[in-house]
């Protein structure tokens, strides 16, 4: 991957601090930072030309003034400052840089004419930096707080990258309250500079990180998100909030950033594609976060076992698992038989474990202690309601005393309020996660499962698009020629030449320019045919009935002739007809479409779905951002709802899938290759039962402006 | 509907009880009945043969020694003197009685047998009672405790019914927290007499509740639940919570509750016929519970409004709008205008409204005032992020003011941890429900914008299914001859002849029994035609071969009725055949499927779906609880994915929906009438264009046994 280790180290990690734009006035932003930074590690200077000292620590006129140079700058000046401040930086020799001011690019126009005068200063003296208009930077580990939100979070293993300062206000706030830690909090802003991907290339290897929660509105590198999360993901879960994934909530994200959104199809493949962890919400960010911070890992084969005091809470776990594809374990005839000797005989062994409501701790504790040490079982999820007899505490204090030994996750649900505070307390106090209710429980363990998953199928593994072959010089010939008459859109006959220059199958056949030409086609090729009408005017000729099918003799050929002929007249009358494509026609498959759309975020993203009616009725389709690699080709035909349909329905043979794989693995080649393609739509591919492979039996193409 | 009203009324509101088993030794659940009702506003008599006093009230050896006759008697005895106490009590002329005990229903056969002598002697003596198994029941308005929960709940609109005594713990502890208050609080445990039906119209008039909560894991009168609730939800909002959804979920409910669990799809209909709203978790079920205690319901043709002042939770407000239906306001150009002018310049007035960071109270303030009067505003949803400059509580006090002028529906999300805290308190204090997101609080707005909906749907209406005119002589001539030679399944023949004695539509044919007679009805009838072999050995006729369809002249009869021969006795020689079904071909419409089964707690459920291959695939199908009204029979046809197929997809003719919605009914009205039919499956029913009707062309059934 080639970057540099610990390139942004001293940014999270810095010994001393410059806070230009330090300020007297508490209230004011640049007070704030300056308090902040003076209780923490570090040795730090306050620039501020209008002042003699700031909070009784000697100021500096300049960056230029300082007795050392610091290895960060935290920048709070009016915006228009914000230049000649960096300028001064790089003089100085200061590497690193947090812009706290706000006004850039989220403002508009001239804001983002702004930031691209501060990113040019920093390009020119190799300064990194973060922002702008952003909250600022912790390290809670180090017990460094570069930001100016008002309390520091605790410290943890938890690194979390926002977009959003005011979420992240929001967060750390009731982050203390909850006990949840940090070892790295980062308002990343405007991200001018550095942004997700720096960030996570450089919390990878961190020892004080063990898992990383991003919360983004836009991704602007999408292929080396999906690269380096990728390559990220085999060591620690990163768990990705994205909102915006509504038509309105995107528009919202648009005005808020001001940067273009990508389309949701690109983001939630990209996230696939990268083995992130995507959750819909704050509450599931955080949820899972607790479960990584604290839990080890499952083994995949293996089981969730539910302990409970009441059957309704039991159930809503039990449906809540079997909705997120968790199986239950079946413990085995050796633990069931030493639970029916320990628990009460009215106790009905089985999964979901309930211990019935009159359970004191010592019943719970014979359940863990004989559940985590049951070879069928990967992780505990316990439920307590206070009741009568119930001793949540007691039961809390076995619980982590199991949770020790196992190795397995184990999570809580103590459900109520005042009578189960104590309990939650001791859980908190010994890392097991709580949560308020049996379906948030039965979330986070299918987060821990989830990335037991994607880290197993992502051992040892590279993302590694197969290299393939295609005829280069050909297509540029065809494209040349296109724009060389001035069109966008490419006719049927040359798309397909196209797609035959990748090695995608065609039908046979060939464009006839008159009825003598299209009988020496058909000829050549074998009954029944095609016919289409070709024209640069006619995208859609099914529209006016310019395709002609199941012709079966000379004869036909002539009246197929005729009727194209009388119809393009008839309904249009302006299209120039470059001639009629004469085709054989391909039988016995199915219909699929495959195609290729450029996001503004992450490029080409390719497409893969059935064809037909009905399945344009339910929209039934995959995508992945290109290259694609073989697997990811594969996941795009066993995504769609209708996959069963290809694999062999109802004594049906299956389709030849391999060969579908390889046409999305072209398309993905092509389209990586040739920039200048915006728009690829084989509809329809038709798809042969196995080993007969498929035909590309029309498509359209368009290229972007010269 | 013809129920007494008030017939449950001193149940709920007893002015003296009698605890049987009132305990002197604290941890008994006789015990803490006993101090909880004794501290309650109601005269309380314990019975124990045992004692002199408890808690220094006199003790009485029986019920029939009590001094007068209490409105209630709260059982707390032993399993197997339960029934003996219900027989004194009875003769006492006690009307009411909770039985707390537990060891019912809910352990197994033995215990079933018990609860069975229990519901015998209620019976005679005409005692109505909740339980066995429960928590019992709690007044809160009125005070009166009749359960062993050790907090009373505080006093509001909420009512909740559980089928799990221990969840209701739970929620008791958590509530009293929360500052959430109940009007009644009821434990139904296993609902051997009173259940979740009688409650619902036991509390459509209590003028204390405003909502009611029901929390159950099943049903046992399906259809007397279906016409109830959606008689109350007509004046009050029913939000259920029913677990066991998933397969292993529904198996622990079974073993759970001792009660047969009815199918998922019985149930989702039975709620969506019933104008229920449904809920997914527990967390959701209070979400919406404090909305409906607090706020009034939105005028439906109006949006959201989102006010935030942080982008990110602005944007997850919105997507979750967006993702549940609702849409935000376009504001009025008049409130545009003035926002303009009271807000500053950099704040974008658009929905969701961002304030941006740095908004005090007041900004704030302008925002509540104009947008509260904004006709285009149905509702407000407050975001406040704690920031540098933010008022928390200032905001919530502005909020709660405003909130008060509008009769609009106003939820907040003060999301974060001490920082907000107190702000929280006092929009609670002034009845404006907080959530801990902005997804939960844009779920909460959904809740009321749904009823909201669902109450206008049903405004005057009554569930009212058509009567619809069937031939039952005909159809139980049929039935009898069937049974009459020990068959349970129809032949396709008898099937067909039933839809017919329906009033369905079938095609022209017969059967016959020779060659002979094939050429006579193939004569009689049109071209093309369709040769089915009848037996009633071969159900899957189509597995070996035994349709011919497409069938054009006399000759492809005699070649059709050979094949159907030969086929026979190469692949089913063991069928006895007792001939062969001659149909017209219906060509030109769409094939789409109807049914029936019968779900154990709803009796006749009605099927419908697309058909043919792709949708089998994805199971695009659609259920109502029998008998269905006309609206029921519309939704279903509306509510499969693929409708769109059926109005008229890709200029194709839009086909005929309401010959549809007459099938459906008349396979209802059969259902309902004809209890022996276990089973109807017609497939396909061909649907022709708009006004040509539908045509039931194969259908199979199965009866009971006799």
């Amino acid at each position: 991957m080639g970057w540099k280790v610990d390139e942004l180290h001293k940014l999270l990690n810095p010994s001393s601090v410059v806070v230009v734009g330090a300020s007297r006035k508490p209230g004011k932003v640049g007070h704030s930072i300056f308090k902040n930074l003076l209780e923490s590690k570090v040795r730090v200077y306050p620039v501020n030309s209008q002042a003699e000292e700031v909070l009784g620590v000697k100021c500096y006129p300049s960056v230029l003034n300082l007795p050392e140079v610091p290895d960060l700058a935290v920048i709070v000046v009016p915006r228009l400052s914000v230049p000649q401040v960096m300028e001064d930086c790089g003089k100085k020799g200061i590497k690193y840089a947090v812009i706290i001011t706000a006004g850039f690019k989220e403002i508009g126009e001239k804001g983002a004419w702004l930031e691209e005068e501060v990113v040019e200063v920093a390009k020119r003296y190799g300064i990194r930096f973060i922002g702008p208009n952003c909250l600022g930077v912790i390290n809670a580990v180090a017990g460094i707080n570069a930001s100016f939100a008002p309390e520091p979070p605790l410290p943890g293993k938890i690194a979390f990258i926002s977009q959003s300062g005011a979420l992240a206000t929001s967060i750390l706030d009731w982050s203390v309250e909850q006990g949840v830690g940090f070892s790295k909090f980062i308002s990343i802003g405007n991200k001018a500079d550095v942004d997700e991907v720096d960030l996570l290339k450089e919390l990878k290897d961190d020892p004080d990180t063990g898992v990383i929660l991003l919360y983004i509105e836009s991704i602007t590198r999408g292929p080396e998100f999906i690269e380096t999360a990728y390559e990220v993901s085999k060591t620690k879960p990163i768990i990705v909030l994205r909102l915006g994934t509504s038509e309105a909530g995107a528009r919202a994200v648009s005005s808020h950033t001001g940067s273009l959104a990508g389309s949701e199809a690109a983001y939630s493949s990209a996230f696939k594609q990268s083995n992130v962890i995507r959750v819909g919400s704050v509450e599931e960010l955080f949820d899972l976060a607790m479960a990584f911070a604290t839990q080890p890992l499952p083994s995949l084969e293996k089981g969730v076992a539910i302990v409970t005091n009441a059957g309704g809470p039991g159930i809503a776990a039990t449906d809540a698992c079997s909705k997120l594809g968790l199986e239950l374990a079946s413990f085995s005839s050796a633990t069931v038989d030493r639970l029916r000797q320990r628990l009460p005989k009215k106790v009905q062994v089985r999964n979901p474990l309930d211990l019935i409501g009159d359970a004191e701790a010592e019943r719970y504790r014979s359940a863990f202690e004989e559940l985590i040490e049951d070879e069928s079982v990967g992780g505990l999820l316990v439920i307590l309601t206070p009741q009568d007899v119930t001793e949540p505490e007691k039961t809390a204090t076995y619980l982590a005393e199991v949770a020790k030994r196992g190795g397995k996750p184990v999570v809580a649900c103590w459900m109520g309020g005042k009578m189960v505070r104590e309990g939650i307390e001791i859980l908190k106090k010994h890392g097991i996660p709580n949560y308020a209710t049996p379906e948030r429980a039965a979330y986070s363990l299918y987060g821990l499962y989830l990335y037991a998953r994607l880290r197993q199928k992502a051992v040892g593994k590279t993302r590694k698009p197969p290299e393939i072959e295609i005829d280069e010089e050909s297509i540029r010939k065809i494209i040349q020629l296109v724009r060389s008459v001035g069109r966008q859109n490419l006719l049927e006959t040359e798309a397909i030449e196209i797609l035959r220059a990748c090695g995608i199958p065609t039908p046979r056949g060939g464009l006839a320019h008159d009825l003598d030409e299209a009988m020496k086609i058909a000829e050549e090729i074998r009954y029944p045919l095609v016919m289409k009408l070709v024209s640069p005017q006619i995208v859609h000729k099914s529209d006016i009935g310019a395709v002609r099918v199941g012709i079966e003799s000379p004869r036909e050929v002539e009246d197929a002739f005729a009727i194209l002929k009388w119809r393009t007249e008839a309904y249009a009358p302006f299209a120039e007809v470059i001639g009629v494509l004469v085709q054989e026609m391909v039988m016995g498959g199915k219909e699929v479409v495959a195609g290729m759309y450029r996001d503004p975020c992450f490029g080409p993203v390719i497409m893969f779905g059935l064809g037909g009616i009905y399945i344009e009725a339910v929209r039934d389709v995959s995508f992945r951002v290109a290259p694609l690699t073989r697997e990811d080709a594969e996941e795009m035909v066993r995504e769609i709802k209708m996959y069963k349909i290809l694999r062999g329905f109802r004594g049906e043979p299956p389709s030849d899938i391999s060969s579908i794989v390889d046409v999305l693995l072209r398309l993905s080649t092509l389209s990586t290759r040739f920039a200048e393609i915006l728009e690829i739509d084989i509809n329809p591919l038709i798809v042969l039962p196995e080993g007969r492979g498929c035909v590309a039996v029309d498509a359209r193409m368009r290229l972007s402006p010269e």
